[in-house]
């Protein structure tokens, strides 16, 4: 087992009565003024601000409210942000969203402490030394937000899309209601199931094979939960338990918890593709991941088959003997399951068009940093490798 | 699944140069005068403590050390070390050790943070308001101390052994190098590993049977991973990967994250017989444990046979297709496990004598507090049915 840091302080509020309990919760964790980020219009229509207004007033809590985060989160918007909370003193920060809420709420928390532009952190140029406290109300179980340590925001100058990690962003507290999440459309549901197993997945395929029996086995313990909960949740939009198992299992995805001992990398490849696709064509998270994964592991299977077929035997219930047969049968029904899931498979499902070979090109140019880094750990992919993926992934 | 709270703020430093970082650790989480606390002589003949205190001096950290805690720690000794914190001006606690040390310097902790009798917390007469900080160097792999919020006494003038829980007394960090636990000797490495088992049973075995696939399947894959590292570690002391899993696996086991989703009460019947056992002979707390748990488990199991066959299939491998049938087997097995690591498997192999009546009836009488209370949730027993189990467990 491999040396790790495992720190997920986030207290988690786990149940029905979640938005009453927010403002007893941002008093204790030391909120004086808050500011309450949100999204469009569905947490008012749903009523569900209101509660979070109702309950901060009850415990005495001062607040303001700015909205208007769209999935992708926009610098622009965190700028103007950080603007309002600098002239306002605000010394909290509550996110009442889904990870796009989260991740832009973390920016401004991250701008509001400290001195210079806050894109420094993301196009690393500056590291954090402070970031203002945080609570979530969580609306959308896929990003993992909630318990991370990372956050991902897209330069609207530039179309870059790009992650900050650091402990300091770690939510104080993370109010969750399965139920908020019964009126999600299907294709948004299943594209936060995708990226909850997708971040299960990209910690599993790491460098070196099994590292750690208790992180690989819990891994596959809730990736098979995933495979049954998602499937429930498309079929029953409803079923508060399927919906609570898939929210709860869309935290423990990306604490790190299923990292430890596993040398705390992972492969994060996939991710990296995403970001670029996410950048240039502004698809859905999990949606751009499951059009990406059949390609990157069919395209890297060879670096370790066995991984592969441990994942088809242990979560996708392969019986195959001999690794690599397991490991393409494994990677082929995991692909049938995201298909059945309603998510496109490749890039032509994902934006209803064939992109050109000057595309691939310019998504590989811009994955690359111009050439400049590799990406994944599995198997360290260079630009001519992303390029051969986003063009298998056609 | 039901609602929860879940909160494990603790920071895991996991690795052999974790006695290293100690100083920085305690100085971050803003310890300036450190009470060090520990047992016997193996923590200074080693040369851990060492270590310990050259980390804390080279950070700046003042620090006294108070060792000889026993197992089964004493009011006694938490007394002693609350008057000689306060003379002191200590601010921070660092148990080094093992769930003893970490228990006592719990008490010691919150008694330096109240006016009135740290006992009055354990027997239920006191709640505490706040405890002082605490850090952990782990060098036994059993009780979970370093990530629970619970921490048990026992009063050496009564023979009380009683338990307080609160998130008041989480550790702020804990660190964990496997290789501290490679000179344990067996009867305790087993006892370590019976510990953690239990600590995963005693949560899995709650009324209603499932309530969370997550917790669960993870609680499933965490006990399939101890059956086979607590083999390993008997076998080979030295094998630094199962003793990493199996301390890690202790952590993750009473951190309470497998019960979330589950009601989060567990049962715990096994571990207040114990604790009787504990008060009136003195034995290693996971020998007891293994002594009472087949008794219990059979006398209990008509409550639920759904659920111990679920054990039995996806811990111990039963194939049995009939549910009460299944359930005796997994029972049988997990039984013969014990028993292979060298484990007392009832009270005559645990206590060397076979008990007499008159003991039974003392002992269920002092667990049902003369009468007054019920202990467990799958099946709640009074004191007739304490006594049947001890009885039965000769």
């Amino acid at each position: 087992m491999k040396d790790f840091v495992f720190y997920s302080p986030t207290q988690v509020v786990f149940g029905r009565e979640g938005a009453e309990q927010v403002g007893a919760l941002t008093a204790a964790f030391g909120g004086r003024k808050v500011l309450v980020h949100f999204g469009g219009g569905s947490a008012k229509r749903s009523g569900l601000l209101d509660r979070v207004c109702r309950s901060l007033e009850e415990s005495g809590v001062a607040y303001m409210t700015f909205g208007g985060v769209k999935p992708n989160p926009r610098l622009s918007l965190v700028r103007e942000g950080i603007r309002l909370g600098r002239q306002e003193g605000v010394d909290f920060l509550l996110a009442v969203g889904g990870g796009s809420v989260i991740d832009s709420a973390k920016a401004i928390a991250y701008g509001l402490a400290m001195e210079g532009d806050v894109w420094d952190l993301y196009s690393k140029k500056a590291q954090a030394r402070a970031c203002l406290p945080l609570g979530a109300v969580l609306t959308i179980a896929a990003a993992g937000s909630e318990t991370s340590n990372s956050s991902v925001i897209t330069n609207d100058d530039t179309g870059e899309k790009r992650g900050y990690t650091s402990d300091l962003c770690r939510c104080r507290f993370a109010v969750m209601d399965p139920s908020l999440t019964f009126t999600l459309p299907p294709y948004q549901t299943a594209s936060g199931c995708t990226d909850i197993m997708m971040h299960m997945l990209e910690r599993y395929f790491h460098p070196g094979g099994t590292a750690s029996m208790a992180a690989d086995s819990m891994t596959e313990a809730l990736l098979r939960t995933m495979l049954v909960c998602s499937r429930r949740v498309m079929e029953q939009p409803e079923d508060y338990d399927a919906r609570a198992e898939v929210m709860w299992t869309g935290s423990l995805a990306h604490n790190d918890l299923l990292q430890c001992g596993n040398g705390m990398r992972g492969d994060w490849a996939c991710h990296q593709l995403e970001h670029e696709l996410g950048g240039m064509y502004d698809v859905a998270h999990g949606a751009g991941l499951a059009a990406v994964w059949p390609a990157w592991a069919r395209y890297v299977v060879d670096t370790d088959p066995g991984r592969f077929a441990s994942f088809a035997r242990q979560v996708m219930g392969v019986a195959e003997t001999e690794d690599k047969t397991a490991a393409l049968a494994g990677i082929a029904a995991f692909e049938a399951h995201l298909r059945s899931l309603g998510m496109p498979v490749n890039l032509t499902e994902l934006l209803g068009r064939r992109i050109s070979e000057e595309e691939v090109q310019k998504l590989a140019h811009g994955c690359s940093f111009q050439g400049k880094r590799t990406i994944g750990t599995l198997r360290p992919l260079d630009e001519a490798d992303m390029a051969e993926i986003y063009r298998r992934a056609r």
